[in-house]
């Protein structure tokens, strides 16, 4: 027998090691990526910002210029604080690690794995609680989940991932009224696309803060997430922050390309835009089920989607097979792309029903 | 009383936020930082490979071209497994993250601050072994410790900072065969500063992994570490590493510019000389003690260590003031900077002893 085999604790043995299929040429709307790449005149300047980083030097360690374009692109309050991750993982990561042995954290689902698997890296307790058949918060359940297992975070997405949906703001509410001894973790990582965000109540709630990530909005290539709070609660999670965690390449780029607000708007705008295209090319076809959209992908429930998706692929075009999450049988989901990809994607789609 | 104060654990609270001191317009001798910066030409090469990485894709999983690269700067084994982390500090976490509640780490001090601290932050157990008044490993406290605490994690670093010492190789290979349930975890950042490696010795102690970073050979910005380890021991770790944790700009600068072997090595060899240098200038200053270095630094004790070190802080040169940790009283420790940094460095500490 190995040495690890004895060495290594046996729920982290029995994960399946997570696979990414390799997208090899195929149009990729299966990962949430934007489909818009740089302007050539944008990665000219940027080149220039980068020539001058000292690579040999450690990075700024608390990564404050970077905070302040932040601020800027998403319009959050001075009094905020905010806390600097690679991508929101390492932000749920901090919150876990925040807890102590035997505290819990509840989420909602079927949601954003990585709550749940975090949890299990941080050796903390993992619940959950079903959201009703269409997709939104049982709030009785929740609100008798939270009374049973005191939950030490709440974990809710806003919008939620796989589903696409926001959830009622008065439920988000009861929720963070209700756990007043627990840190509700609202992850917009979405926010760019949809109508409502909470990161107007976040000074009004000591029990809110927020995730949100550049991932989704053109920039998945710098593993860049932040975590919204307030001032006094971001200063203690800074303490859990391994040092210099934001390197100085993430840093220079980020704040160059960060400062194009017109630009990424206008991205995310595009983006809406082709998901009621989807929408309603989608809901269009016969025997589809469509459910509504806030962030920049679809779920939808397709006959035989098993066979839809290979049909896909076979079409040179990756999107996200779901059928075999529980409560998400024969969907799939397809992250909005550009309009060719689209296109191209709704014509296989209907000549695969046609 | 504020929410944060009620919620988060009473010993990250505790936690004093660790504020790196600005170093202003300073010569930085503080940091075992490289002080060689990137020729001209390298820049535009490297610039132009920044220009085709498609940032608004998440990064390449697993990072294997960048492995590869980096099993050629380093002569590493294709037998031997490879895994990335943001700097050592994200690797040294999987390892905590890797033991059961309950489990101890044991290292031996004065340390790498980190190996304490992330214990705390994983909820492990941190025992030391306090080294020998030479800095040497006090192998029977040690062997004593292992069997009195049964450690899960022994870190070890090789060379050793603060001291720059190495350990006695065959005290390592003691404690390896002695702890033979526990993983040793050789943490060898300085190893291009130093004249021995277990790099080869890892294929023969299943219980036997290294930690290596590119941070002291001259990409401290990067934040890239990696840790070396039989392969099924890294497949299992692997498992603990958060999604795409090394970001495309890391990936695509890191396979360019660690391609340059001949150049990083030569600018070893420098630091070597100058550390050899900078080691006879201060042991021929009347009164201070240089501990022997196998590290880009030296530690060296001087009286009145304190004034000497806001003495050189005047004169506009940062070095890094120990003298208040436990068993380096009067203790400070210079990084090798450049030929003419160390020129003025040691003028400096002439003049003041002068």
């Amino acid at each position: 027998m190995s040495f690890i085999k004895n060495w290594l604790r046996a729920d982290i043995q029995d994960i399946n090691a997570y696979h990414v299929p390799p997208a090899l040429d195929m149009i990729k709307m299966d990962a949430m990526e934007s489909p818009f790449s740089l302007p050539d005149e944008m990665i000219k300047q940027y080149l220039s910002y980068l020539a001058n980083v000292e690579l040999n030097r450690y990075p700024v360690p608390d990564s404050q210029e970077l905070k302040r374009t932040l601020r800027d692109l998403m319009d959050i309050e001075d009094e905020l604080g905010i806390l600097l991750g690679n991508g929101s993982d390492e932000l749920i990561q901090i919150l876990a690690l925040a807890c102590k042995s035997g505290d819990t954290i509840l989420s909602i689902e079927p949601s954003f794995v990585m709550y749940d698997i975090i949890a299990k890296f941080t050796r903390i307790n993992y619940k959950n609680v079903q959201l009703d058949d269409n997709f939104e918060i049982d709030i009785d359940s929740t609100i008798h989940a939270i009374k049973k297992y005191n939950p030490k975070l709440i974990f809710i997405a806003y919008p939620n991932n796989p589903t696409g949906n926001s959830f009622s703001r008065s439920h988000i509410i009861d929720i963070i009224n209700t756990a007043s001894e627990a840190l509700v973790v609202l992850d917009e990582a979405y926010y760019a696309y949809a109508d409502d965000s909470f990161l107007k109540d976040v000074a009004n709630f000591p029990n809110l803060v927020l995730l949100r990530t550049v991932s989704k909005i053109g920039f998945a290539g710098l593993r860049l997430g932040l975590l919204i709070g307030d001032k006094g609660t971001v200063e203690q999670l800074d303490k859990l922050r391994l040092p210099y965690n934001i390197n100085s390449l993430t840093q220079v780029s980020a704040r160059f390309l960060l400062q194009h607000k017109n630009e990424i708007n206008n991205n995310a705008n595009t983006i809406i835009e082709q998901r009621t295209y989807l929408t309603d090319a989608l809901t269009n076809i016969n025997g589809l089920l469509v459910y509504p959209s806030q962030a920049n992908f679809l779920l939808f429930q397709a006959p035989n989607a098993d066979n839809l998706f290979e049909n896909l692929k076979d079409n040179g075009i990756l999107i996200k097979n779901l059928s075999n999450v529980p409560r998400l049988t024969n969907c799939l989901r397809v992250t909005v792309g550009s309009v060719e990809q689209n296109r191209q994607f709704i014509e296989v789609v209907r000549s695969y029903y046609g």
